[in-house]
């Protein structure tokens, strides 16, 4: 007979899946309702509300599509373009170059405006491109780059966007939940993001939320949306008054991530962030005391993700698999270009906390040591206490 | 403070979702691991073995697709179809419907077979399509329609789409589990199938298969597959040896599958099977000997979904609405051009068995009374009990 699943004990300190919220992880063992039975839909509507709130808008059409983050960003694409239109993407990650493959695969003619991996995307150089380009339909950049933790600043953007009347689009998947997104403040048009990063929960679910110019957008389209499964002028019904049946929605899930915005709630967005703050700045106090070097400079960090440069003579998968196997203790390697280069070291939602800060910096410490790295014992973890007083 | 979830109890006996093992429910608690942890990489390779035991084939891509049935068919007809081809499609209810739809939004040439909701579509009907259409690509069809309650047998269909050197297309979103697949016999070019049905997980992955044959036609496309979210050719190279990263897949439902398809696995499938039959059996015998007449001829009827045509002067949404409200128990109505003509009751998976049956026919008998349907008392479960011992 097959074993019984019984998986070893981890603490997910990686770009996500992050640990999830205790009570979120009994909310999934929770008998399943029919996915039209009027207390689901009371369920839906519960999430919608609180999803609102996360997002910090009053956007009517802010829905949770059913797949991971990647799918919400199908969902926005293929839902705002059409063969032709016009799309400014903004790449200085693995995820802007998704969102420009993505938009390409919808027929869109893509211009993009890169910036080197670990720094923003400059206003300017999206202002030089509407300049260069007219009837842009849609500009979109990423929030919180999951492949660098570079937190993009959005106010001076959203201007100058607006500007030239296109939609502003963001992608949210590790900023929501860590980061103020303020979609209303910043008018953001279309935005997109995950479950498994700062919301603690598991990964399945897309968050999405639209503006009313959006939603008009998407309503006047002339051509059908290429994808059947993500096609908001059929799936808005479903997550309305109508209740139309579309696919079914995956239940448990849709509990798990109600359960986990609750929480949220519950603590205060504010609390919320500022948690984040503190410890992601413990974190990189305590590394640099370690003598590392951070990818990305001071203004721009994420606070839920660090991205932490491997020292010359390191061998940065071994580092991760020692972490792995003496400490039980996940952490991530870089993606693309960065691959070999760079651990990115997540602290999101649940996982934001002291005790993390300091098993994470005392395994690191130990690790490195073991390869050689000379490391001044109990300087990180001074470093990140102090940090944490501030 | 929002209040904490707590659904009341429901006996799911809808088309889907259908009740969840008590050993998948509890599997949904298990606390995550990273998707690219090694532990991780070994239940997704056990969890497709399980799910070839299951599909009964031995196709080495066979995986989970991250959304719920829907996107296990839409992943189908984008990765088969590039704009231009042709594609035979048969519709017999609502899915057949949708198949033909989302090839249409591939771009592809659509040939629709079509046969009154509540029959088979006849395998000379197909034949006939491909004499006069030249150089079909694909032909699909529904094996169990759950707009209906048909089964449609797939022998003779797959001698002649192969004497035509098409693609043999299958819809298994209600059979997996339920009624014996068999891809490999029928030699089944590609299915689909749901986790909410017959194998009684969680909606919310979708279990896909394609032939060697199939997976040549994806690796030879002229074209990108049109959604990024579902492109297999980078699929399957996160689901095998290399593990590339493509997705953050949804580890709590890829556990709740690995443990319904391993109960499954542990009980045998033709035990499986044979449990479905009994009670498929025995619901009809009861429903018959209530004087209700069933949509499906006998011969076609799937014994894990009952569509029942609803009796002259009795309310169809009424009579859901008086068994959920008095008894918990749900069913499901018509769609489509079935809306509000018959009731769907499903027996699938963990809730084959003879309790439910019982419970269904007792619960429907007293609110069929309530409106003033005349019913014998007792003979409807006296019939299936009957039916049940055979």
């Amino acid at each position: 007979m097959d074993k019984q699943l019984n998986p070893p004990q981890r603490i997910l300190m990686g770009p996500g899946p992050s640990d999830v919220y205790p009570g979120v992880l009994r909310s999934m063992s929770t008998p399943l309702l029919g996915h039209l039975d009027p207390a689901f839909l009371t369920i839906m509507n519960d999430t919608m509300d609180l999803l609102r709130h996360v997002y910090q808008t009053e956007n009517k059409l802010t829905i949770a599509m059913p797949g991971t983050g990647s799918a919400g960003m199908e969902t926005v694409f293929v839902n705002l373009l059409e063969p032709g239109d016009k799309a400014v993407i903004g790449i200085n990650g693995l995820f802007g170059t998704r969102m420009a493959d993505i938009a390409e695969r919808c027929g869109a003619e893509v211009i993009k405006v890169e910036a080197d991996w670990g720094t923003i995307i400059p206003p300017e150089k999206i202002e030089a491109a509407l300049n260069e380009h007219s009837n842009v339909k849609l500009v979109a950049v990423v929030h919180a780059e999951t492949s660098t933790g570079v937190l993009q600043p959005l106010e001076e953007l959203s201007e100058i966007i607006h500007n030239y009347g296109a939609l502003f689009v963001c992608d949210m998947v590790t900023s929501i939940g860590g980061t103020p997104t303020e979609i209303d403040k910043h008018k953001v048009d279309a935005a997109y993001s995950g479950t498994q990063k700062c919301l603690s929960a598991p990964p399945g679910l897309a968050p999405v939320t639209f503006s009313e110019k959006a939603g008009e957008v998407i309503n006047k389209r002339k051509t059908k949306v290429q994808s059947w499964y993500l096609d908001l002028t059929m799936i808005q019904d479903y997550w309305s008054g109508d209740r139309a049946y579309h696919h079914t929605a995956p239940i448990s899930m849709v509990y798990s991530l109600y359960e986990a915005l609750r929480s949220i709630k519950d603590e205060g967005l504010e609390n919320v962030y500022s948690r984040h703050e503190q410890y992601g700045r413990a974190l990189h106090s305590g590394l640099e005391a370690m003598g590392l070097k951070l990818l990305v400079k001071k203004e721009h960090r994420l606070n839920q993700l660090t991205s932490v440069i491997v020292p010359e003579g390191i061998d940065e998968a071994e580092t991760r698999k020692l972490l792995l196997e003496q400490y039980g203790i996940e952490i991530g390697g870089g993606l693309g270009s960065l691959k070999g280069k760079i651990w990115r070291i997540g602290l999101m939602g649940y996982n934001a906390k002291m005790t993390n800060v300091n098993l994470v910096l005392s395994a690191l410490e130990d690790v490195l040591r073991q390869q050689g790295y000379e490391v001044t014992g109990g300087a990180a973890l001074k470093a990140a206490s102090e940090a944490a007083a501030k």
